[in-house]
């Protein structure tokens, strides 16, 4: 990142010292200065960089030298795996959607928008204001800063319709990311051996929070339009189960949504066994067909617990999301959440409400969708011309992935292997079963790579298929 | 925060939308333009800004209007306390310590530094320098940015003696503040019905995290030089723990610190009983008559899992923290963190580096510990003058808080009530003891208030003490 006059120096001397022995004399700060045309400033800031970095050490009155490399012994770290014994859960935490691949791959894996989709101008400048407010020396309250707080709730407010008693800001508990939402909710409303019913496929980061809390998962398959309510039904009747995970508005693999109606069945399944419905809200400014209508909105009696999250729409940096819940629960989650964080950062907070409430936000969001549904119309084209074998069951009407089932009796972690080999990243969906898969999916985002290479990376799929 | 003319025209039209009847019609754009001199965006941008907090609603073409108030109808939750089951632990989740108090209150009961002994002008230009670096708007490592674990990894490796090798980059994980990094590491290494050894008394955060775990507290008594290493070993041998979190440098509450030969017998303790060190170095930038030396940088075999903080040194918005640990232990932690946060903020971190690695960070650090001894003195001499009921046993060597004793038979909880319809606050020392309190202290932090009330404070301690 640092491409100015000191970060030359370091560079420099990095290359020196990686050739140069240890205990070696570091030329002299004149010296240096008179090499890199620097001035004594530069050079001393170069030299503290590179002493933070344990690269030199200096010994005042004496000069400067490369740092001695310790012997690093080889150490048995066999004791621990006594005092560990058995892992929670076993398998990788790392997802394959979290990759960082090399530079002219064609990265389809990702479940980021490309930089050009986000509102760069208006982050750069929100974060500048909020580096000059009360927000960047001070501590936060715990449940967030109260104005964000309020614009959440007036967010899910504006779906409500006029019987139902919406949320208001006090419900609303700022997160710093969702991810670490979705954990606490397990952890505080489901807990250890206890069963949560989930779609399947669903979000690989709450089967991963759900196993890491020793939790039981109940798959319950979900189509183009959701769950079928009495699949739910049954799920509830079977196992008891008190809580259900959902992502109502633009699934995350397969970009399904909820209609209104099977939304409204699916509650009232959810209030007759007096369960939760997590509702997953992480899509809702990324509908490219249709409007996200959260099932928050329209409970009255704490049912659903609502996280919505701003960090894919906003930027990565700006991870702030909210959590909306009421009654006893509210409190049990917070009681989790003040064990893990005592806030959320008032700068990130600052920042994220400045974007959100400027008069370009809503142009942008526009503007975000519009390059949503071209990526995505591309994509979909590019598969149906250059490789039919991979099938896209439907047209996702929002979200920022295609769902793609692979022929029968194909291995999706080979044919990822096999496609990376070529520079096409994708990733096979196994990942988001809750338990066995029920096909071989990959999952292929529109939103990361550079839509011109898209017919590129169809055709390398097709080839890799074909072989197979 | 905002104090431009869009915030005259929210607050104004806030006061009147507070005496208007719900559907009542806002003043049109044009009269209020009129009405606070302001231009068609100005005007704009407030009824926006009230648009989003829920209080009007435009209907396109008709006019602006006051949102009606949706019935509110009382709720009954009771479904949910069935669902919910009993709490994992009981008791309030909000310190007294995280109270927001009214403003000409003397506050002696915060855990942070008063904004006039943080840097600054420092964490605003970083800030202002991070935010037009990739790190705004990019996504960070899972583990953190490669420079920030090389400046965590070296800030320790600075302490290390020859024959010892330290810890490198890789072994860092960046968290979003420390409290974080406890919840994961009492989660992967103990476990829910384990036992923890914990000094007494201690740090409250840490007695939450492991409530909220299920864990077994084993207290161990700690003095002015921290606890007996004969009481460590008999801890270990009764309980069979294979954990003992513990502050070595300036704990909270007391600010005592071990010296280091009985950091590096303690080590040995916990060497010999194959368990794991949590050494949480919260106040390594807090030393006032010592320098801090912590023990992980004596450890070659994966004992000590270390965790150092920013937050209290350079701003509580900067919420940046390092959590270090060898071998399997990082990959059980790590595990645990990635189902709780995918990664931490890259501005946050991006801020935080440029803040530590400027020149001007370690003359700010000597002047931040001389007002913090400062501080400490008068504060001392305060309570030494006037309120000599309350004894601190000890001068802390570094850290926030005074720890006093006050007369046997005394109810802190009490005395903090009466301080505080006084206008002093004070935080009973309860909270800090893993089991029954070992007589009735409070805290009082000295980083927090305005020093020249520090008399004024201690006075009506006294008197409140006078009068139990």
């Amino acid at each position: 990142m640092n491409h100015d006059s000191t970060g030359r120096i370091v560079q420099g001397l990095r290359a020196w010292i990686s050739t140069a022995a240890p205990g070696a004399k570091v030329p002299s700060n004149r010296a240096l200065m008179a090499e890199y045309g620097a001035s004594p400033v530069t050079v001393q800031k170069a030299m503290r960089t590179l002493a933070s970095l344990g690269l030199i050490e200096s010994r005042p009155g004496v000069g400067t030298f490369v740092r001695g490399v310790r012997a690093t012994r080889p150490v048995d770290y066999g004791w621990q795996t006594a005092a560990l014994g058995a892992p929670p859960s076993r398998g990788s935490s790392l997802s394959s959607t979290q990759r960082t691949v090399v530079p002219d791959a064609i990265g389809l894996h990702s479940g980021y928008p490309a930089r050009e989709l986000l509102p760069e101008r208006l982050v750069r400048a929100a974060i500048a204001r909020a580096g000059r407010t009360d927000a960047a020396m001070g501590r936060s309250p715990a449940a967030g800063l109260p104005e964000l707080q309020a614009w959440f709730a007036a967010e899910l407010a504006a779906s409500a319709p006029v019987d139902v008693t919406p949320p208001s800001a006090r419900d609303v508990l700022v997160l710093s990311g969702s991810q670490s939402g979705l954990s606490s909710i397990f952890r505080a409303l489901v807990g250890p051996g206890q069963p949560l019913m989930i779609e399947s496929p669903s979000y690989w980061g709450a089967i991963l929070a759900a196993a890491q809390a020793g939790i039981t998962l109940v798959p319950v398959p979900a189509g183009q339009h959701g769950p079928d309510p009495a699949d739910v039904e049954r799920a509830f009747e079977e196992t008891g189960a008190r809580a259900f995970y959902a992502q109502p508005s633009y699934a995350n693999p397969s970009g399904a949504q909820w209609s209104r109606e099977r939304g409204l069945e699916i509650l009232q399944v959810v209030h007759r066994h007096g369960a939760f419905l997590i509702e997953d809200d992480w899509a809702h400014d990324l509908g490219i067909d249709s409007e996200p209508h959260p099932i928050a909105a329209q409970d009255d009696h704490g049912h659903v617990i609502y996280l919505r999250s701003l960090t894919k729409s906003v930027s990565p940096s700006l991870r702030v999301a909210a959590l909306i819940a009421r009654g006893p629960a509210r409190e049990r989650i917070l009681a989790d959440r003040a064990a893990e964080s005592m806030y959320v950062s008032g700068l990130l907070q600052a920042a994220a409400l400045d974007v959100v409430t400027q008069p370009s936000w809503r142009s942008h969001l526009k503007g975000f969708r519009r390059q949503l549904r071209d990526r995505r119309d591309l994509l979909l084209g590019s598969l149906r011309e250059h490789a039919p074998l991979a099938q896209v069951d439907f047209a996702p009407p929002g979200g920022l992935n295609l769902w793609a089932r692979l022929p029968e009796g194909t291995s999706p972690e080979q044919v990822a292997r096999n496609c990376e080999s070529r520079g096409v990243i994708i990733a096979p969906g196994t990942e988001w079963f809750p338990a066995e898969p029920s096909g071989p999916y990959v999952r292929l985002n529109y939103s990361g790579a550079n839509p011109e290479r898209f017919p590129e990376a169809a055709k390398i799929i097709s080839e890799v298929l074909a072989e197979n």
